[in-house]
């Protein structure tokens, strides 16, 4: 029993910042000291490195399992079915519902069961659970499903990644004009249709690598505040992904016994333009090739990084045509990749 | 290929707190005003009801992970394996870790790399992530490396069950004296023997019940503090439990088509034990009986209720020999059940 894809929806929320939006702030080091550069050259390295010219915020009444809810209700409606025949919901995001305003977050209920009230399913063997597991979590959702439907306790799953990641981001850092807020959602069945997922792969690395993506302090240090938030190190981060996750992404292949030359789309955590371009170019290396033209659809410029929520809103943008230059063909095969807190990596291949 | 526990441990906080620590507290109503009882009264009635006389709380300077990851390492040890041989590491919590002093959970990265981290555990390939499902998330942590194992993507997991819910409690709310630390944890792994995990059931209840635990405003309404905290809706949270657990019991030995005569033990979430004695009296009144003596084993009067940490605390309490009223034979069939926030249910059945 394979599993596909039979319903996709994304929710990109309506607030848009531009680079601009950030003009009048004050950046600092790790150690609270103004940064060598004006902030306007800040912002413009920033966008050169990362690509991202615009992202998209939550309403202040909106929280992630708001997005994630209206991700799910496409999906759902995208897929045609009752949403009383779904087994499983499950939601990844790593930071739960943060409210405008509040530092603390809230998974009581999961966020889960919320999505699942907001979508009316009554039906309690309807399994609702939330998913952790960094920005890798979606697919990790997605590889969840797919255990479940091999293993017979699952038929129908509606997986969803959501996350606000502009309610955790630190205002003195850099880095926070990366963050984004968004949701993305598939609804996935057993199939016995050739195709589908055809090999998936997980790792975690969590020695030196477990704090590189944290939970921490403001870079302004003379508050004295004890509120924490998202903080990485950017440089660690970039050369892990960039000697991991290629390795991950052709052990998946392999798996599958797909030859390179038959992946039409590699649909890869928007993290930031330059990294995910290494990482593919480094990918390609490994069978002494150059990254076709195409081959990495991207959408960091106009949503940012939205940490769960990249790769299912990606898929859904490409396969409800509001992406022109990409589509998805019948035969076609996808490869799935992500890296994140934790650090997790992951990557699917897929047959449309 | 079936799935069997092959090792146990759990980690129980030094620090105790007897009933009377909680003497000089101004317990509040929900409205903000004082109960019409004294607090010696309070406390004499919710003795009564819940069964705790004491309860364990973390230490200042330790969080959930911590907890998890003592429990994790006793359970690894038991099962004499290498941890490199793990696949998969779940671990069940609901909070995150909260420290001492602090109103933010973190969860970045994840419990389960922290855990696998504070393991030493090297290898990438072993998927270190966290599941939130309420009260019930250990049991479901079982339910996925069934699933994993039954599905070849893992042989052996380990499934960690965490939480330091009195980093959550609000001190003018008498439930508070319910809460309490912990952890529990298994290695599991999948056997050709016959036996180990025989069915399982889950549900998730999240129409009206999805408000009735959930993170909310301190009793104290006068500071006026945004600051949330683990809140219950008690009585309704009964009558849903009281309904709803012992037709999921029932539901999951009619799968495994057992005997009600058959079972040996029930390990139940150690929630409120007028609750458990009334869902255990339930679950038999289905088949017309009464509960045998000595069913079900409890922990609660000296432990509290730690959230996903009480069952398989309780689990590893009599596979050490811990509890002398109570032990597993070969062959014994064991029925785990919990319920908790989403509304969420599980049952297992297992056979030692």
């Amino acid at each position: 029993m394979g599993m596909r894809i039979i319903g996709s929806g994304s929710c990109i929320p309506e607030t848009k910042l531009s680079n601009e939006h950030f003009e009048n702030r004050s950046f600092l080091n790790e150690d609270g000291n103004p940064l060598n550069y004006s902030t306007e050259t800040i912002i413009s390295k920033f966008a050169a490195i990362t690509g991202i010219e615009e992202r998209r915020y939550a309403a202040p009444d909106q929280v992630a399992s708001d997005l994630g809810a209206a991700a799910a209700a496409k999906a759902v409606a995208s897929a045609g079915i009752d949403p009383e025949s779904i087994d499983y919901l499950i939601m990844a995001h790593n930071f739960g519902d943060v409210r405008s305003g509040s530092s603390q977050s809230d998974a009581v209920p999961s966020l889960a069961s919320r999505i699942k009230n907001r979508l009316g399913i009554k039906n309690p063997d309807c399994v609702a659970y939330d998913l952790l597991f960094g920005c890798p979590g979606w697919i990790e959702g997605m590889i969840h499903a797919n255990a479940f439907i091999r293993s017979g306790i699952a038929r129908r799953c509606l997986v969803v990644g959501g996350e606000t990641l502009s309610r955790v981001s630190d205002a003195f850092d850099r880095d926070s004009m990366i963050y984004a807020d968004g949701a993305g959602a598939v609804v996935v069945e057993g199939s016995s249709v050739p195709g589908g997922v055809l090999s998936h792969c997980s790792a975690s690395y969590t020695q030196e690598q477990a704090g590189f993506l944290y939970f921490g302090s403001s870079h302004e240090r003379k508050r004295g505040s004890d509120v924490r938030y998202i903080k990485m190190q950017g440089r660690k981060i970039y050369e892990f992904a960039l000697s991991r996750v290629p390795e991950a992404m052709k052990k998946c292949l392999d798996r599958a016994g797909i030859e390179i030359a038959d992946v039409k789309k590699i649909l890869i955590h928007q993290a930031n333009e330059k990294m995910d371009q290494a990482i593919v170019s480094s990918f390609y290396r490994l069978y002494g090739m150059e990254p076709p033209a195409g081959i990495m659809p991207m959408s960091i410029r106009l949503l940012g990084n939205s940490s769960v929520a990249t790769v299912p809103t990606l898929y859904d943008l490409i396969a409800t045509g509001a992406m022109p230059d990409h589509r998805f063909d019948p035969g076609d095969i996808i490869l799935f990749a992500s890296v994140g807190a934790g650090m997790n990596i992951n990557a699917m291949a897929y047959r449309i």
